[in-house]
This record gives structure tokens, C-alpha cells and sequence, in this order.
């Protein structure tokens, strides 16, 4: 990882740890409801969607903290997705990045509205970006919430639940992967695109670019899912085979499954590529999902 | 119930049940997650939220049309809020309105799922009514998400969770209710107001009457959960006494209760003889929830 790229990964993580508790600790609600929001929000992770709405607003060289609130509604809504998906009647996990899940912690009930408050409160924080006109908010507000719904994440999840125990192509698992993940990596990007102002055009090759970097995520994740070790990715290894999901190792083998990141990482760089947006911390996002071993 | 009102609410009932299944069917997104949101959006209801939106926009003598997009995002959200409420792990209750409810009927996963895409896809709505300005879109999404989150709903559902067992005296009892429901029907009335252009001064007042409707709902429902059978109300009658409750008749006897429901069904009047509204379909609206029998 090259120095530049280490400082700005840091640099967003402290920002985004700082912040992101402030906008639910300053809430007006019951305690217990704020503390189970809060110890999903600060259980860490490796604040992606943040970090690439920021590599976005700094390959335009537009300030990171402007991306602050659309960071934290991306993190918020995000979180609410991992603390309904580990529910007993969903993926049934007892552990997410090495500690107790959510409603292991603070009973199912909590967990489910902490989910639903996690996912309401985002688009409260949209809706006060101070910074923005409200023609943009509405338009963030529109494309968040299609990236996030039926259409896009919870759809994603159902499609993932209803595939368990059946055989995929890797046409059908990358769909549901995009959507599952890939639409709200993309709007991470397509948010940072529209804060900095870039042209319509522009937009739509960064959210490609966010698509590609969604895949990569996956298909990484499947490897190290396969390769990796407990104390590496905080979960029992190989959890997603025991639970009967297709990979993309499984589907393809271990090196198919490695020529199809090393192709989607040259397919992401061509997208830079064409905005004159190589040798960016984009560059650099995407090479550090593609080679990091946790 | 006077001509004039009754009219009003068929039509508006009619007017929210063909439009608001249109929302969903159209959206692209998993055959099943669909089912299951048009399952609950088509079980019924008094669409009490709708109701009390569009009988400001009629009171403001503005088309009730162009309240249709903000009424179905509150029946999504309320839809929502109905199917996280009924699960196994929150209420667990088997009948809605007197049909089985959704985890009964789609398994508990996909309930929450579709609890989550109702939810997301309320602010989706919200956000590309073509009639408002991106201005008052943005206040509206404001508002809902407050009226709905950790400030409002949600964190009213769980104080309400909290309280289960405990004895209550009416202040707390009433300010659980008012976060429980009360918020979200006060925006129903505040949204009215908002797209019919009422001063910030009249918005206030509305959304006063909106919190003492919600009060009046409440305390009928309680009274009508003791003396209503189990074909008037579509649940098992005293459900609320078995499941350790608070309610208004438990804590006042049950002339008490009525008492407190008359005083605040002259509150909301007085709120809208503060406005020269009384005689609309305001009016009209807490007569029918004080008398209902259902």
C-alpha cells in the first residue's frame, strides 16, 4: 500500500469514527435504543462506502469533510443491513467482525429497531446537508434509496436467501451480488461524483467504476472466505460454504475465481482510465480490495 | 357519520387502495419480496394517515390528488411499522386485521425484508413527487424521517417494549403513544399543510390537532379492545391486557378513559376553531375516530 494511500485511509476512518457516533448520540431517543445503534455503528469495519465517496471528492480535489453526512448515512444504512442480515430468521450469526452480534448483545427485538432506526435516521442526515442545494439532496435522497431497496440491497438479500442450497452461474451470482452490495458501492461513488460537481457523463463511468469495485469486493471476500484464517476476517472460515451459498471459488475453482478479480480490477482501471482518473487513491482503492488479506 | 364525510372517505380509500399497490408492482425487484410488500399494503385499514392528509389538503380547498405520493409513503411506513411490530420476536401476534400476518404467510425473513423495502421505499416516493419543489420535498423527507425514527416511531415502539409490565401513570403512557403514533400523524396533518401551503404558523397548529388525533385514536383503540368483540376489531378482544399493556382503561377504569377522550376530542376542536377550520372534514375526522365502533 503506498504511503498517500495508507494516510488517507486512516485519515477517513478517524474522521468517520469521530463523527459517526455524534449524529446518534446527539439524538433525542431511549437510551437503550441509541446504545444498540451505537455498538453496531463503532463495532469498526473497514468504512469502504466512506472511503470511496471520499476518493471520489479527492481525485476532484473538492475537501473529504464535505462528503461527511452522505459518508455516515451510507455507514448508518450499511449497518442496519448487517444487524437485520445476522438475525436469527436471516443469516443466524452469532459473531461479526469478531465480536457478539447485534441481537446477541441486546435481544432481537432492540436489533430489529435499531436496524429500522439506523436505516430511517440516514435519510434524516441527507436531508440536512447544510453544504447542499436541495436539488441535490433530493437527488442523492432518490438514488440512496433505490440503491438501497427492493430494487437494490434488500432485494439483493432476498435473492441471496432464496438461492441458498441451489447451483448458480456466475451470471446469476454476480447479479445478485450487485445488487446485494454493488448498487450502494456504486452510489457511494456516484454520490462523491454529484458533491464534486463532475459532468453527467462523468458520473455514470465512476458509478461503473463502483460496480466493478463491488464485484471485486465480493469475489475477494469469497477467496479469503476460502483461504483466510478466524483471526483474519473475525468469522468461522469457509462460513459461507456450511451455509450452502454459491462463491465464486466454488463456481469457478480457486484460479478462475482469481482471473475473474485480476479481470474485473483491469476492467475497473480502464473506467479511470477514461476520466483521466488513474494514479488516484481510486487507483489505489481499488488495488487495496484486490490485494489485502483480511 | 355526516354525508359529506362519508363520500370523503370512500373516496380517498379508493383513490389510496388503487394507487398505492401501483408503487410497488411496478418496481423492479424479486417476485417474492413484492408479493409480500403488496400483501400487507392490501390487507385493509382505515388509512387513517392518508385520511388526515388529504382532509387539510380539502379544508386548504387543494385538490386531494396532490397529497396521493406523501399519503402512500405513510402507508408504506405504517405498513412497515405493522409487520416489524408483529413478529415473533416483538409482539408475535398470528392476525392483522383479521388475516394472517405477514411472517405467518412469507416466513419471518422475508417479513423483515419487506418491512426494510417499504420502509426505503417510502423516502423513494417522497423524493420524486414532480408537483413539489425540490425545497418542500426536502422539508417533507425532514419530517417524516423524524416523525418515523429513533425520535419518533421507532423509538416509541421500543420504549413501549420497555414498559411492558411496568405500571405506567397516563403522562408516560401518553408520551410512549405520542412517539408510537402520534408523531407520524401529525405529520400526516403537517404534510397537508405543507403541500397546501398553510402558514408556519397554521402547520403548528395542524400538527397539534395531528398529536391529539393520535391521543383520541389511541384511547378509543384501548376502549374498544375491552368492550369490542373479535369480529368488530379483526384481534383477539383484551389483547392488550393479556400481553401486560399499559392502556388508558387500565390505568383510568374505563370511564376515566372516556372522560380523557372527550376532554382531548374538544382539544383538537379548539385547535381547529383556532384556524376557522372547524366544520371541515377536520372536524368530521375526530368525531368519526371518537365514535367508531371498530
Amino acid at each position: 500500500m503506498n504511503h498517500t494511500f495508507e494516510s488517507f485511509l486512516n485519515e477517513t476512518k478517524q474522521l468517520i469514527e469521530r463523527e459517526l457516533p455524534e449524529y446518534v448520540r446527539s439524538l433525542d431517543a431511549e437510551y437503550r435504543l441509541k446504545e444498540a445503534m451505537l455498538y453496531s455503528l463503532e463495532a469498526g469495519g473497514k468504512r469502504v462506502r466512506p472511503v470511496l465517496l471520499m476518493a471520489v471528492l479527492d481525485a476532484y480535489k473538492c475537501p473529504i469533510k464535505d462528503g461527511i453526512e452522505v459518508a455516515c448515512a451510507l455507514e448508518m444504512v450499511h449497518t442496519y443491513s448487517l444487524i437485520h442480515d445476522d438475525l436469527p430468521a436471516m443469516d443466524d450469526d452469532d459473531l461479526r467482525r469478531g465480536k457478539p452480534t447485534n441481537h446477541k448483545v441486546f435481544g432481537e427485538a432492540t436489533a430489529i429497531l435499531a436496524g429500522d432506526a439506523l436505516l430511517t435516521h440516514s435519510f434524516s442526515l441527507l436531508s440536512e446537508v447544510s453544504h447542499l442545494s436541495a436539488e441535490t439532496k433530493i437527488q442523492l435522497v432518490s438514488l440512496f434509496s433505490k440503491a438501497a431497496g427492493a430494487r437494490g440491497m434488500v432485494g439483493g438479500q432476498l435473492a441471496d436467501m432464496i438461492a441458498e442450497g441451489k447451483s448458480l452461474d456466475v451470471d446469476q451470482l454476480a447479479s445478485i451480488h450487485n445488487r446485494k452490495t454493488g448498487e450502494l458501492l456504486a452510489f457511494a461513488v456516484k454520490a462523491g461524483a454529484i458533491i464534486a460537481g463532475a459532468s453527467e457523463h462523468e458520473t455514470k463511468v465512476l458509478s461503473a467504476y463502483g460496480k466493478e469495485v463491488g464485484l471485486l469486493f465480493q469475489i475477494k471476500d469469497d477467496i479469503l472466505d476460502l483461504e483466510g484464517s478466524v483471526e483474519d476476517i473475525g468469522k468461522p472460515v469457509g462460513s459461507d460454504v456450511h451455509n450452502d451459498k454459491s462463491t465464486y471459488p466454488g463456481i469457478l475453482g480457486l484460479d478462475g475465481a482469481k482471473t475473474m478479480l485480476s479481470n474485473h480490477y483491469e476492467q475497473a482501471l480502464q473506467y479511470l482510465d477514461e476520466l483521466g482518473l488513474r494514479h488516484t487513491l481510486l487507483e489505489d482503492m481499488a488495488t487495496y480490495i484486490v490485494d489485502r488479506d483480511r
